[in-house]
């Protein structure tokens, strides 16, 4: 993780087929830039006004979609005072590949919640999670 | 496909992780029963009293997953008058893993929208997709 850098994110705009009766919205292909493997697909519900952080995965490849409401996500690196944020959702609709090694945090910005798909490629477990307390790091939420 | 039975449908309760600010809920892991591999993942947004049918896929597993709404599906077998009707949604919250070579069709139940996501054995391709029109089939939507 050493070599790691936040331009390592990849940001890729996705499809949303206007469709009779409701929208088809892509999410991700095993053939698109950003999928790895696939472990585990889940869902977070984040009220707006929540913010849910600090955590880094060790070894999971997280590939997160909002398909509904809008999400503010902020990304750093271990000891770095340097931010990227990333808002997406209905309006920018765009999945983020995170690598393994940066640390994240998200906060709703829509009511009355907004959702995020994470297609992880590992599936769930805590002993590839790191965690901080949100007050831990220095970054004005607004 | 000619051995195929609509009890060959797959119906598997999901955990929803009641969590402050916004709840977790899982969809699918690679070790789940019906899982065969990755694809795709694309969301389907379905309104209220909307139908959407009726289709076949002759190569794709579907795994539907509902976390916003209620949808009915409708499952049926080439020729037959028998169908397998399944409402999920919030507040039944399972996955539906359906084996290529049968017909299905789905109706919005909530307002506005609902929302579904498929989590595909492949991409999609429309030369694996046989359609019909709705009314080519004798079935009540309520």
């Amino acid at each position: 993780m050493g070599s790691m850098s936040l331009s390592d994110i990849i940001l890729t705009p996705l499809e949303t087929i206007p469709t009779i009766g409701g929208n088809v919205m892509h999410a991700m292909k095993s053939s698109d830039h950003g999928y790895t493997s696939f472990g585990e697909a889940y869902f977070s519900w984040v009220e707006k006004g929540t913010i849910k952080g600090w955590k880094r995965h060790l070894r999971m490849q997280m590939n997160l979609i909002v398909p509904l409401g809008s999400v503010k996500f902020v990304f750093f690196l271990n000891g770095g005072r340097v931010f990227r944020e990333e808002k997406v959702g209905i309006e920018r609709y765009m999945r983020l590949s995170v690598p393994p090694g940066i640390w994240f945090g998200f906060q709703g910005l829509a009511a009355p919640q907004s959702l995020v798909l994470n297609i992880a490629s590992l599936a769930h477990d805590p002993k590839e999670v790191d965690r901080i307390e949100l007050g831990d790091i220095e970054y004005e939420w607004s």
